[in-house]
């Protein structure tokens, strides 16, 4: 089943202790639709400038990826520098130039309105509520959002949430969307706010899904190295959702073994800067580290 | 299996942003017993004045732990003081009295000589080395050390660990020990010092242990109220020893259970102040949360 994503393509510039990139292609759509290409074909909601790299698209064509609305426009692709720290969890944003994405009103073309999974990546909260207007019958639904929205937009923030099934964020955000600063009491606040289910994503500790009664918890896969963390948290969502688009199966398992195929878009894409790891992996690259997550967590079977 | 302990015994005076507790019972070695007792008999080496609650003393060896190791000398037991912060991760300590246990020198009964699951609570690592020589033949033997050991007595904390099976360590003392801040590389550092295998404790985001080329991760239980963290460590690390004792299990499927069993009784011992949970405490409970645990985690048959 197709896979309509909805958020922001960007160039961006990074240091982090390993090393620097420069103007490589990224933003939370982006990464999300690299990672989920590798289990449906995705549909991209986004805008470029005219410095966006032509060849790019057409590798993101070549992956299946349907960029009928994604809207190529004269102007300044959205541009983001950032450094990280030696603690990968702490990043400074150095410049940001919203380029084209500054006037961003997303424009569904008539063929994606019967799109049944969706994701909504951070973007303005009245923005991503456009899209589902422009659905004919959103089945899954998930979204993201960050602290500048929470702060900013909370009642376009909580409208939005009522029509949400499944909540991607970070610890940090869950704890200001709920005011609870322990990640159970704030699951617990968050999913009285409409979504069915809430994944938090902490960092280096890897996520914990609140669904109803059932919790379920993914370490981070250890890496020796984070070359680059661009990116993690929308491969996460990118590798989860297309898994659920994939199986169409959401039941408890099927969110479960979604969840840890996320995990594993997560760990590929930090092992190099930028989308670069992305864009060599294979699917049996992706089914081995399936495997050793299990392996990774697995008591029974040890 | 008998399974020996030695380390502080204590009165703590904590302070929470859920309360405080005054003189209650605490200190590595008596945590540790605690926990371990519900899996196997328990050997104790240490030391209290005569301020100890005599009628802890009785409870203890209640519940199969043999005290012929624990020296009752006159004058004051060791006592700690400490608040946490709302951030639980973080506390402070308020006051600290090392009392009888400033010059502790662990004897071991003729008895206890022949034990061979052996665990090293957090003492002078010369203390520790000095237990191991007193033993005929220890099997396994589980350590624990702190950042004041790290720096102070890197020599002789070396030389131990040469003779350490398994390290238990927390997050922060592993940096510090292995000089490396990425917890893969840390733990490969510290197997090279001598254990074949170091567990790392994460606190909130639970236990990693790294054994040869074998990964295991357990998050912590997701609960809705830490009251008091004091003991948690060394809950975890007397239910994981006091399981390998009970089973003699130590395969790696065996360590991944006992592991599970530790944090089984890490995630008890915080929902009340001192050990007061640990005591009221039934082996089915003990069972339950250990299934909870299991399915927590378990990606297969979810």
């Amino acid at each position: 089943m197709s896979l309509l994503v909805v958020g922001s393509l960007a160039l961006d510039t990074v240091e982090t202790p390993q090393g620097r990139a420069d103007d490589v292609i990224g933003g939370a759509a982006m990464y999300f639709a690299l990672a989920a290409s590798f289990f449906a074909p995705v549909r991209m909601v986004g805008v470029v400038g005219a410095d966006f790299p032509r060849s790019m698209l057409d590798e993101l064509r070549r992956r299946g990826i349907d960029l009928q609305g994604v809207e190529e426009l004269p102007g300044k692709t959205f541009r983001w520098t950032g450094r990280y720290h030696e603690d990968v969890n702490v990043r400074d944003t150095l410049h940001l130039d919203l380029g084209v994405f500054g006037d961003f009103r997303p424009k569904l073309p008539p063929s994606y309105r019967d799109s049944r999974f969706v994701f909504l990546a951070n973007i303005d909260p009245v923005l991503q509520a456009s899209v589902l207007d422009q659905l004919d019958a959103p089945g899954l639904v998930g979204c993201d959002t960050m602290n500048h929205w929470i702060l900013e937009s909370r009642p376009a923030l909580e409208a939005l949430l009522d029509k949400v099934g499944i909540l991607v964020i970070n610890d940090e955000e869950a704890r200001l969307l709920s005011g609870e600063r322990n990640v159970v009491r704030a699951a617990a606040r968050i999913l009285e706010m409409g979504p069915h289910a809430v994944l938090i994503k902490r960092g280096e500790y890897g996520v914990i899904q609140f669904a109803g009664d059932s919790i379920f918890a993914v370490p981070a896969f250890p890496l020796e190295e984070v070359t680059d963390p661009t990116g993690a948290g929308d491969c996460f969502a990118g590798g989860f959702m297309g898994e659920l688009a994939r199986s169409g199966d959401s039941s408890p398992a099927g969110l479960r073994r979604a969840i840890v195929y996320g995990s594993v878009m997560g760990s590929f894409v930090v092992e190099a800067f930028g989308p670069r790891r992305l864009l060599e992996l294979t699917r049996e690259d992706i089914d081995r580290r399936y495997r050793q997550f299990v392996s990774l967590t697995d008591v029974g079977g040890a």
